[in-house]
């Protein structure tokens, strides 16, 4: 319903506050669009990569920065959302406990809810195929039937306003990312990916997301600017 | 995550309180399904519909009734969720503002979530596409999407449970749905479906929903149990 404040396109970008998603952000905005950054209080065990989400959007110019309560705990069924299943340090084969059923099918489907009241017509969402943990709802196949749905759902797709969904992570690995994000500005000290950070947002170092942003930074040839708590 | 307490297989179903998802889960549950309902506190402008379905999710038997916290009129833009924008009282053409953005794929999708946790593989959806308002989410060829989209999705989809959406009103009209749910033994008298019902939920007797309820019940030839206000 409200336009954009510029001429630029309106695109709904889902900030988590963690590496990928700051990334996408940044990818967004370079490519033009006027940016609605989108984050979810999704009870999540720590409230330290909503304050990241926060200082990500005003930090590489967002133009605006909402945060949707959604308590995905009320249904149970992941270490992410409830606390008293352990969150594992070392990785397992299969599908993680940290999984958190069907959280990017909600999460998009707001994002669609969004766009369709911010008149945008682009969702931009930080998947990845390589790094991607084993969650399904990360594939190429899962990204490409949620847009198919989309645009079968909405008054806008009705009318002649199709929903485009944009995966510029799909297929890079983590240093790819890293590399992507720093050549766009990205100041990574502010993103926070730890699943277990302490309220100030410094990170474990063990968990397996922390795993895969060092190895990611290493590999990139960069310093990595986290903040570890140990 | 949690087995049905009995050995039928567990359904998800959705329950706003209105006519049509009352008779769906009768439905259900003549189908033989341990029936979980699912409602939503998503920022309607009355709760009578909330209340409507706890007492139909006891009337009808369903195993457990769980209300999510949903609140859409984060988003804005509906005049079901938006306080500022008067509810129509005569029909017009196209897509009504009493549309929700995304409504059906935010629910569904928290139907999703739900019946993963749940171990269930079916979900029911009381959606219509004959007198369906011009709801771009009730059209056959949207819930088809949907679920193929679910089934790339969560983990019990890519471990070989497939998810199945239901739509038993799918075909019918107002008129048949009523007769079917009078057959099912369902209480009308327990639903609410006016868009601005009172607190007790007695109904206006003038928006959209209620004429199409009244001139249901004149069509099945049976007795209209609706309370009105007026």
């Amino acid at each position: 319903m409200s336009p954009a404040p510029s001429a630029a396109p309106a695109a709904v970008i889902l900030l988590s506050g963690g590496l990928d998603s700051a990334t996408v952000l940044a990818a967004a905005l370079a490519q033009g669009y006027a940016a609605h950054a989108l984050s979810f209080d999704y009870g999540q065990r720590h409230r330290a990569e909503l304050v990241a989400a926060k200082h990500l959007a005003e930090a590489l110019g967002a133009c605006s920065h909402r945060l949707v309560q959604l308590d995905l705990s009320q249904l149970g069924g992941s270490a992410l959302t409830d606390a008293r299943m352990a969150v594992p340090e070392t990785p397992a084969p299969g599908i993680p406990v940290t999984y958190v059923p069907a959280r990017n099918t909600v999460m998009l489907s707001f994002a669609l809810a969004y766009a369709e009241v911010r008149g945008a017509g682009d969702i931009f969402i930080g998947v990845n195929a390589v790094d991607y943990s084993g969650y399904p709802d990360c594939r190429p196949e899962y990204i490409t039937a949620f847009e198919h749905m989309a645009n079968l759902a909405t008054k806008a797709a009705i009318e002649g306003r199709p929903l485009r969904l944009h995966t510029p992570l799909q297929h890079l690995s983590k240093a790819q990312i890293i590399g992507f994000g720093h050549r766009l500005g990205v100041d990574y000290s502010l993103t926070v990916s730890c699943y277990q950070a302490t309220e100030s947002g410094a990170a474990c170092g063990r968990c397996d997301a922390c795993r895969l942003r060092r190895e990611g930074f290493r590999a990139a040839g960069l310093a990595d600017p986290t903040r570890y708590a140990t």
